[in-house]
């Protein structure tokens, strides 16, 4: 299988991205098609690294640019470079730690998206006590209508099923209270209509709080919601174990503590680690893309090609489309 | 001074809200008056009890009542009693852990707004690693408009400087992004308008990853997203110490690094408790109305009190007012 790795995007690019593809094409399956400036790229590759191919790429959209823009306009970046590529099928899926907007909206103008979809959504896996979750949308639609949280749910639900092996997923609208009538009226209309939907084993609204107890394996959301959601549990988890460093340098009694903790802590904090999650999937495009965290180490990146390369495998986007007709077909 | 407590509200009432209305009164500044159901409260007291009056109501408003409603027909419930005593100024202040929708619903009904705030906002604190910082809206409105934003953004800063001593109190809006693009059309709105402020000391959006830096005094936000942060705080913050006392127990090294980590994991712990902070403030509501976490234990409730009665020392209703006004009447 052929992956496109984008290899400017993200803050470590490209050194920390080209390991990561490196790493990541010790699976004798996966062929990387490296997209950026060939120059950058060639010092961090050896002659005998296989299955990797360089394709010569002079521009890179910045994080601060407007995403419809750099696209039009930046037609030999890595990322229109990559996304042209996967679009004639010189290759299956496509991995980018670059701007979001910019790959939201080339994923849109380039790949399309997928019949039944109104608005892709960007899906991740969030940490719980009974293991990790997919929670869409975060970040793709700061604005969203309650047809679009229905489609969200349909596809979520597909992707809990097939990528993360879910029986029958439970999917929770989130919200700020757990009665029907909560919430604003986005919600309140997503809600009456996620209940009619028989695909969608919707189990109603779910409190930001309960999310970590792992009982649904769904949660939906618009992208600015679900965007607050994630960047709190970074920011916050962050900001704990700041904390206790502080606390721990105050006393020789609490130095010996913690070096006898320390594997323990460093479980929790790995557990936390979004780049033990690999990537963001784009939900709803007419292609297989994956968006790294733009801080992404070659780990984090190496796990971002295997969601893409378990996502090919799955056929994720003809179940998506398979289970989308069903839904439209029933007038549902 | 003379502050209502709502005996019955919240789930350890009465037997908790009344200890922390004891332990409150131990402030010979301080004077209760427990509103409730007299023969459930009376228990908890001794004939030795100063500075506490009963006043007798037979209802209970609960949180699953729909609070206009519920605040029209039971009239002889605690929080309407009691607010209607604050409205009559048998006192300076009422604290609650009732159903925050029936405080809400009930201040605007009973008490009234002040003028020039078009929506009340629920106002409450955040631990960062500068010290605890203000943040509102946290549940009161769902939706909002650009000015209520705004107005927030008014009475956070007076707030912040009037009774958190803060000099010229920065004031962040919180979004998905730091660019002024960034956002749906509310925040965008809001920001353009509060640029033109002179009043607020303006600097720019902030993302939920950051409030715990602490750069920040006030944080405004809309209702709906400052419950999913609150919440996804409560929420991690429980997980990540769950998850420490699980692997905590795998392993006799790590029960003896725990024991002696022990004080320094209780402190980070307790400055994330919401009831080391006392209640939340209802801000634009003409009255001091302070709400404390619905699973409020007695310190919970002492501190609300005393939040309330810092509020009524530092006139904060009146600061409110003038503040509002020299906006208006800059036609800003």
């Amino acid at each position: 299988m052929k992956i496109i790795v984008d290899a400017m995007g993200g803050d470590k690019a490209p050194e920390e991205v080209v390991k990561g593809a490196l790493n990541a094409s010790n699976n004798p399956e996966i062929e990387i098609i490296l997209v950026g400036d060939e120059k950058k790229i060639r010092p961090y590759l050896k002659d005998s690294d296989k299955n990797i191919e360089i394709v010569n790429a002079q521009e890179v959209i910045t994080y601060d640019e407007q995403p419809v823009n750099a696209i039009r306009k930046k037609k030999d970046s890595s990322i229109v470079k990559g996304l042209k590529m996967l679009k004639d099928k010189k290759a299956q899926a496509m991995v980018s730690a670059g701007s979001t907007g910019a790959l939201m909206a080339g994923g849109l103008l380039i790949l399309g998206r997928l019949e039944g979809i109104d608005r892709p959504a960007i899906a991740t896996l969030c940490p719980t006590a009974k293991g990790p979750i997919l929670m869409l949308d975060i970040g793709a639609n700061s604005e969203v209508k309650p047809k679009n949280l229905v489609q969200f749910a349909v596809m979520g639900s597909i992707y809990s099923k097939e990528i993360l092996n879910k029986y029958n997923p439970t999917v929770g609208l989130l919200n700020i209270g757990t009665e029907e009538e909560k919430g604003n009226s986005v919600v309140k209309t997503a809600y009456s209509e996620l209940k009619q939907i028989s695909s969608v084993n919707f189990k109603g609204n779910i409190e930001a709080r309960n999310i970590f107890d792992g009982d649904f394996d769904v949660v939906v959301c618009d992208g600015f919601t679900g965007n607050i959601f994630l960047k709190t549990v970074e920011g916050f988890g962050m900001y704990i174990f700041h904390q206790l460093k502080n606390e721990i340098k105050k006393s020789p009694r609490y130095l010996a503590g913690a070096a006898l903790l320390k594997p323990a802590i460093e479980k929790i904090r790995s557990s936390m680690d979004y780049s033990e999650y690999g990537g963001a999937m784009f939900l709803g495009i007419d292609g297989v893309l994956v968006k790294c965290h733009g801080s992404s180490d070659s780990k984090a990146i190496e796990n971002g090609i295997n969601v893409a390369y378990n996502s090919v495998i799955s056929s994720i986007n003809e179940k998506l489309r398979e289970g989308l007709k069903s839904v439209t077909e029933k007038g549902e």
